[in-house]
């Protein structure tokens, strides 16, 4: 997608060096465009860890490279199988919520359990890597022209000039490979001439939708205006959003969908207005295993910094201010579940279904 | 109420001189207190606007003592009763979505109307607005005790060691003379013996919950830690919220309650998890003349920058961080409507009631 006109994905490998891959500095937008490299898996690590990298299908894909990286690392100075799995293992825990994670490192140890007697195992990680990445990619495509048929429908009905879409979070091409997957139907919609305009929920404690959403969306050239957390329900009410569209960290085989703190909360004022409420999400956040998210989700309990302190531009530098005295107490939660009564629809890669076991395996079939 | 172990009011007169009033500058607070003087109506109209004052009982408040200095300043200077009224008028402009606003001033000009002949006319308006305080005093006295019988309902259900509340904004002490009416029951509470602890949702865009209401719950020693906006949900859903209690800024006949920015979103998920919802308010913020909540009430816009900059400390400075670049649009409004169904009962002076029209002639028949 488009940083100031030019075109990027989230993550590559070096052109030159087959030992580094590049990632975009997600902590330093909207004030700063930088990359980051990433030359071992203790750096993909923290770089999923300290949330350089974040959205569930990025996060997926900088563990895959990270697995690649180890096993370069091992090649090089003889450390041996163990030391990809130990570092994988770890790798895994880095995060606790998105499943795309483990999902990922998994997809990478096959590779490896499979193919270790292989002379060309490090390249065959690559390959598994690029494949993860472009997966996505695909992933994100399909999502969008699932998606765009669902958009075309409300803006059918609702015959007005501009469609009003609500969206939570980052769930845009910086969360994914490309396109995103709750912006990729937005980035159809665009492309296909329907006239747009976004209501970005700010998203705190850690402001991903006035710092990510806002940014690309503003690169994209797509009209869209920040709003505080607590404005959809007031806008809902006021005929002002003809549609929500989420993105999910994991979403069980009944339909629950487990996404940044405060969705179920516009999930509920959705519902209260009947205003439809899609969750747009690769396969790779779907946990097969699971069916009650309220129960079989673990949720993610960040640093309580996240809260405590504001990151901004003062001059020409990004501080970091308190926001409260230090002996303030208060608790940082990452996720929360929104049950599948609430969901109109899930947008996937191979179409849009109902937020139920019936609907899901109507398009997965072979998962249950 | 206690602020480092000396006890303070959210408003006074001079001691020494009679034509000042005193505040407390919240916009600086939690990082620093510090008290305002305002010497005219004008400073009285500017400490509404720029919320050095806020809080629906106490802007009403703050707009009676302006009226007084007014009524100073026209017999210091000889301009006459249309100085008054003119800036009277443009007083209750200073903000709109609180009743309780132009129910003071009103009640000020009610005495000018009928006292303009009195050569006493300063020393009776200044009776008035003291009168004005005292009753909102009392009114919070009176909304703790009421409040106190649904804590001890609620607690004697619960069996639960700890009772765990959810408060939005600031609905406190600071936003009354004394006591709160949100904070009034959770004092009286504290004062009976009941172990509390208090979530206290963020508050975007101004904080008031991190700045205000934390502040004044750990200067009191009860047991309370912030959350962002998004998170109450999630509490909700995991059994972590016993009671969500408010104030209100705006109250219809019919029990709709007009609120800071969010509560509208609270009061769903405490409908969804079966978790009482009480709305606490004094009858100053009782609209009698209006109905439907969604319909009639008009909701302040306020300025972006709100949203845009960050204040906090940096050092010990206390400074102000843009958060997202100057060309992204945003939106700020201040207020939402919850609709009456959503709440399980309005805490008055007069005793708890449900939020209904016949639950409020209940307890206000002379108004029906």
């Amino acid at each position: 997608m488009k940083v100031d006109q030019k075109t990027y994905k989230t993550i590559w490998q070096d052109h030159e060096d087959f030992k580094k891959v590049k990632v975009i500095d997600q902590r330093k937008l909207p004030h700063q465009f930088s990359v980051v490299e990433i030359r071992s898996i203790d750096q993909a690590n923290r770089a999923i860890s300290e949330m350089i990298v974040r959205g569930a299908p990025l996060i997926g894909a900088t563990a895959a490279w990270g697995v690649y990286l180890a096993a370069i690392e091992a090649a090089d100075n003889n450390l041996g199988l163990e030391f990809i799995l130990k570092k994988s293992e770890e790798l895994i825990l880095s995060r606790p919520t998105a499943i795309n994670l483990g999902w990922a490192v998994n997809r990478m140890l096959n590779v490896l359990e499979t193919k270790k007697k292989s002379i060309n195992i490090v390249k065959l990680l690559e390959m598994e890597a690029k494949k993860i990445c472009e997966e996505e990619e695909e992933s994100s495509k399909n999502i969008g022209q699932a998606g765009l048929d669902v958009i075309k429908e409300i803006a059918r009905k609702k015959k007005k000039e501009t469609l009003n879409i609500l969206t939570h979070c980052n769930a845009g091409w910086l969360a994914t490979i490309d396109f995103g997957t709750a912006t990729a139907p937005i980035y159809a919609a665009r492309d296909y001439g329907i006239d747009l305009h976004i209501w970005v929920d700010e998203t705190r404690p850690r402001n991903q939708g006035s710092s990510l959403t806002a940014w690309e969306l503003t690169h994209e050239n797509i009209n869209n205006t920040i709003i505080v957390d607590n404005a959809g329900g007031y806008l809902m009410q006021n005929g002002e959003i003809d549609l929500c569209l989420v993105g999910s960290d994991r979403t069980t085989n009944s339909g629950d969908v487990c996404n940044k703190i405060g969705t179920y909360l516009k999930a509920l004022a959705a519902r209260d207005n009947n205003i439809p409420f899609y969750v747009a999400l690769p396969e790779s956040t779907f946990d097969w295993s699971i069916e009650d998210g309220l129960r079989d989700i673990p949720i993610e309990l960040r640093d309580e910094d996240e809260i405590a302190f504001f990151s901004g531009v003062l001059g020409n530098e990004i501080v970091k201010a308190r926001s409260f005295p230090e002996e303030f107490k208060s608790l940082n939660i990452g996720f929360d579940v929104t049950p599948s009564k609430y969901i109109t629809g899930l947008i996937t890669p191979r179409g849009v279904c109902e937020a139920s076991r019936n609907g899901i395996r109507s398009l997965y079939p072979e998962k249950y």
